[in-house]
């Protein structure tokens, strides 16, 4: 499968060009063109930005015409803000993930269009395409960074391919401990509760048990974690139990002192 | 409705800031807040970078501690590069836009965290979110720029804005407290297990404090279970009601009676 070539007509700065190409290594892309960089080519500084994702750039063919960097393609998509008075079809970047999926699923050779920091693309380059793409800015503030630009279509593109199913709470529901780990230390929490006289009164014992139960079972707790729970409990329990202690040692040691006729 | 608020930790370049800025105006986010900005705030770089998106730069609050920065949150996703060895759900940022609106449209303010541009988010920061948002990136190449990031998750927000699928995680959502409020709890817990001696050996109190608010969180608790499970470290820590009450009363009574050079 090879992922669709990014070509970034008259770009401007080299470091949106090493942005771009950091981001295109980010999601599996790799075939850079440019049409008429305006400060000439190779530059220090697209290397500079990039990151360390130097392969689009050193690979990175250059072009006088943009008919000659889309020539050997087979479905070129043109990114704009705004789209124009045109007869293209306009597609979100995800539905034009979809389309240049299709494409490459058949074996063609596909590209990105992307315009100059402050024109974009003219009407004439647009023509030249087979769609539009546009990200959907907010209409107070609709001007997108260049590399931004290219990264929200390299991202969709990627979300294609991976096509991960990926349920929430996978993770979790992986490593749950079995319920009678759980119930374990629930027991364990109301047993110490009981003797610290937390339930009270008495006849909302059950409710109170079934909120707590609610609550730590949300929790989804791995063994391990029911295990360091329960020493929680237990190291909680033992400091209320030397409290106490301390105070029932003292009740002890004074109790002989009580003056006769005492309570 | 709220669009989320973004916090960069410990964030070292404007220009980045700026960035992030930027495309927060393209997609119609504003709330900006900083956690210890590497080289103070404000600086007219980011300013520049923004390219005139100057209101979240102009708004932006600064933050000594991430504590604070999401205190008055109820949902706060973490974004890293790389899921750790911990046992919170991770989202793409797909599915993070829909968990986010699931929140926002039952009033709640929801936030999303940004690492800084060398290390990335450190664990204990982590442990203070309720999710992880991953981007998918190749495996050849990872390393994702800041403002990257932050475009890749505003833009699943302002699709998900017109046009969305609902997620699974409502329930927990409705009623969560917010962040301030869960921060309470573990500070409370965290403290009695200090006096317990259970933080043992002093090396690991670190980890060991990360995976109880991990495990806790996840449990999502409204504020009334906030304030039960308060009650019930309470309870196991010094015991509640009659069974001390009893005996404190037995000790004030009987301390006027201590005998001299008594203990």
């Amino acid at each position: 499968m090879r992922p669709p070539v990014i070509i970034l007509n008259e770009p401007q700065l080299a470091e949106n060009i090493g942005a771009a190409a950091r981001v295109m290594a980010n999601f599996g892309l790799s075939e850079l063109r440019l049409v008429r960089p305006r400060d000439g080519w190779p530059q220090d500084r697209a290397w500079a930005s990039a990151s360390g994702a130097n392969w689009p750039l050193d690979e990175a063919r250059v072009f006088d015409r943009l008919e000659a960097a889309v020539a050997d393609l087979t479905l070129v998509l043109a990114t704009t803000a705004r789209p124009r008075e045109t007869q293209l079809p306009v597609w979100t970047p995800r539905e034009a993930a979809d389309v240049l999926h299709d494409a490459v699923g058949q074996d063609k050779a596909v590209g990105l269009l992307f315009g100059g920091e402050r024109a974009g693309l003219e009407t004439a380059d647009i023509a030249l395409c087979h769609g539009i793409v546009t990200v959907p800015v907010d209409e107070r503030f609709r001007s997108l960074n260049l590399a931004q630009a290219v990264a929200l279509n390299c991202y969709e593109w990627r979300m294609g391919v991976s096509d991960r199913p990926r349920a929430a709470f996978a993770h979790n529901i992986a490593e749950r401990a079995p319920l009678e780990v759980q119930v374990g230390l629930y027991e364990q929490l109301e047993a110490e509760l009981d003797k610290a006289g937390f339930f009270h009164p008495p006849e909302k014992r059950p409710s109170m048990v079934r909120n707590l139960r609610v609550a730590l079972g949300r929790a989804a707790m791995t063994e391990q974690e029911v295990a360091t729970f329960r020493g929680v409990i237990t190291a909680l329990s033992r400091g209320r139990g030397r409290v106490l202690e301390k105070l029932a040692r003292k009740a002890r040691e004074l109790d002989g002192l009580k003056p006769e006729g005492g309570e």
